[in-house]
């Protein structure tokens, strides 16, 4: 499409357009960073962005900037094409959906699927080859659900959800509107629960219900365990990366946002907004306040408050386990000194 | 059903049920929490639980207590219907089974179940749509294979096992009886065996098995990889959590118990009834005694004795690491206090 | 086979045969370790291995070995047959081919594979039952494609790939030639992209391309994640263990092994033959130079030179980690020797 007609477009979304200057108003097949656009791409660049120095060396045919004076100047003075921003990269987003716009499967249900006589698939609903719905499973209106899913008994999925190729929802699965299963993500398998007992470990049936809130993302391979008795619960707008492990009966507030291979044992409270990186691990029970950060492997026990930032296993506030970590890469000279200093002190 | 009749059906349990006042004896439709129980539903409590405070205050039907003098009271005085018994755990877990019991599939054959001619499957097993089983492949009799699951070819299934949605069998796997493989774990897969050569990493076959014996259960998306040669075994009754990943040539003795996304490299030989929490690595060829606890993100390397209880990364005496880890934290001060004493020390 | 006849085959490999001494030229139906194997089964040793007095008690049939004397003399004292090479561990990889040849399936495609008509299945590729490939997909010659994998639309896979049961290809996969992709594992699935803005996360739109190279093999359950635009790359002969997840815009040299639940976050740049052992982290953006090797558990921020190891987290070179690590260890011993010093020092 053409620059001009794209800006049109993100003129009614949510970027903030400001003003732009389309300039030669090229062609757009579609995006791509900036140092490997070319003259059909579009790209973008943020607010102190360190890569304003390619700026002068880019092909890009047109650009999506802040309002940044040495930024604007630059792609006049080369004649690109350009448009300022509020938030380019939101901008960058919009765009995006635009040049490479989502095909929707055909509203059908493939002959191959397997849908119990007993289950329910809302008006608008695609369901594609090999899947499966089992008795008593409820399907809302416009969801799409890629080939082999498998969908237990006693399962509830709201409007509008997407379900990726193999993922498995195990009964006692709800689910809100506008949530993303991604391929081989397993919903509401049982937690692990045993009782240990003189014949060995005997399981405690888990019973309870996974509840994803509206707008729930799920990634590729990750699990959610159902609780014995309650429910486990994910809030509204949480995004999950692939192959986190969420325990049984975990709850999470909204708009949380968990990087890949973390872990939550069961039990744990989380707030809203809460961040976890990479490979993070937070244990049975453990609370962590609304806007906590925890960077990256980091291990949560306790109670972790509102808003801090922590590191480190176990976690503790980030700015002292940046100088204890700084302080662990010279034990050997401490240890050193310290054997000095004892030789020298009478004692 | 009534509490009442509950209470028969545990009497034959293993829980130990010492004796029970049954009051109004409450009709019960499911179970919960003690806080979130209502007058339909059964609880349980454990000896010095934490909950006991909540007691006073639940609107519980009915309650599984310990024989511990003041909940029993304060059951009593609040007219709330009770049964006492040695593992009240225990006894949740059974009557849970009872509350919530879990429908079996119809012992058939799904017709687009894709059964190679030379496979066997015992009786009275349930094989769901779109199972897929491969040429002298033997499924042993009341087994339950949930829909999607992939079976290769050369996969011995005993009696009893049930296989969840998408999980799959790579030749070379042998489950004993009563195991539970849950959805997308993979048995039998190929370990991460390379020869370096002048061309490249060359694959160094993987022709050997994987044993799960009787009553192993493994988690939702966890592998479990065949050595070259020999075997790779899980000890009867070893239960295991999602997103693990066991190596090849790994053997593991009966009843142990392994967490979410923990990992054991090639060649470890873990004993009996050892507890790995969640995160745990073990390393090639280390050897963990029987009884060893590990506690989370702790890495194991060389040799843990057996009843050890260890912590941290290389892994070392739990105690030692508590004390490590709570100085750690002072490691700034400790530097600073070093810096000062040298000053303050004649060289 | 007889072992003569083995041994003839192994000439024309790349094991580099010395000499050979068939003695009774055992027939071998197959293979196993020093210790287990019987009079009809071959096995190995290398150079300074830790086996070399288990050879004196095996009662293996045939051995390949190296160039070493006493382990020449050993298996000739004992009449067992032998042959010698220059890397005998080699030797054991092609011998196992041979005495474990992999039954290749009938090139057909099954009747309840589903595929679409605008994809296109190059000759003596077999498809299996219950596979899906999307519209505008191309498979190469010679493919072996196993139950239950979803190939969605615009994917592209090169002449000889296996991929194993339940894995999903999603649009914008691009696989060379020779790639194996193991059980349920993902290729092609949106990277972990989201924008904040007053009404929660913002999808960004991951529209680029994940390229695998020639010869990569991707473990059971792993994942890999294509970028919003551009691509993530695995470079040639890479080898990716299970349960492994690998970020979008990630790019991998050539040759590169990841164990088990590496983590490699977007962006990060990894030269060619990187070693990352189990449950390494990679923070996003990092660069880790050629042949690189981290060990397992270490996190790797900001940049590690070519032919560098490194340790811990955050990770620093393996010999300065060991020293600190040995020191982390006497902390508490350390805290009490300075409280000592501090009294006995006059302030």
């Amino acid at each position: 499409m053409r620059f001009s007609s794209l800006i049109k477009v993100l003129q009614t979304g949510d970027a903030g357009l400001r003003w732009s200057q389309p300039g030669a108003d090229p062609w757009l097949s579609g995006a791509a960073s900036l140092e490997q656009a070319a003259a059909d791409q579009l790209s973008f660049l943020e607010k102190g962005n360190a890569l304003t120095a390619a700026l002068g060396e880019s092909s890009v045919g047109a650009l999506l900037l802040p309002d940044q004076q040495n930024l604007i100047d630059c792609a006049g003075e080369r004649g690109i094409a350009f448009a300022v921003f509020s938030d380019p990269r939101l901008a960058f987003a919009e765009a995006l959906d635009r040049l490479h716009p989502r095909r929707r499967p055909l509203a059908e249900l493939h002959p191959t699927a397997v849908i119990d006589e007993r289950a329910v698939v809302g008006p608008g609903s695609a369901i594609g080859p090999r899947v499966c719905i089992g008795a008593g499973s409820r399907l809302g209106a416009g969801c799409i659900v890629h080939p082999g899913v498998v969908i237990y008994d006693d399962v509830i999925v709201g409007d509008g959800c997407e379900l990726h190729a193999n993922a498995v929802l195990h009964p006692g699965s709800r689910l809100g509107r506008d949530c993303v299963v991604n391929s081989n993500a397993v919903i509401g398998s049982e937690g692990f629960g045993f009782v240990p007992t003189a014949r060995g470990w005997r399981k405690m049936p888990q019973t309870g219900l996974v509840v994803l809130e509206d707008g729930v993302e799920v990634g590729c391979g990750s699990t959610i365990d159902r609780p014995s008795v309650g429910e486990t619960r994910i809030g509204a707008g949480t995004k999950i990366d692939n192959l986190v492990q969420i325990g049984h009966g975990v709850s999470t507030g909204r708009g949380c946002a968990f990087a890949s291979q973390v872990g939550i044992a069961g039990g744990a409270k989380i707030g809203h907004g809460v961040i976890l990186a990479g490979q993070v691990g937070v244990a049975n029970r453990a609370v962590v306040g609304d806007r906590a950060i925890a960077s990256s492997k980091s291990g949560i026990h306790g109670e972790v408050a509102a808003g801090e930032v922590v590191s480190g296993y176990p976690a503790i506030p980030n700015r002292l386990w940046l100088r204890c970590s700084a302080a662990f890469n010279k034990l050997p000279d401490m240890a050193k000194t310290l054997r000095e200093l004892k030789r020298a002190t009478p004692q």
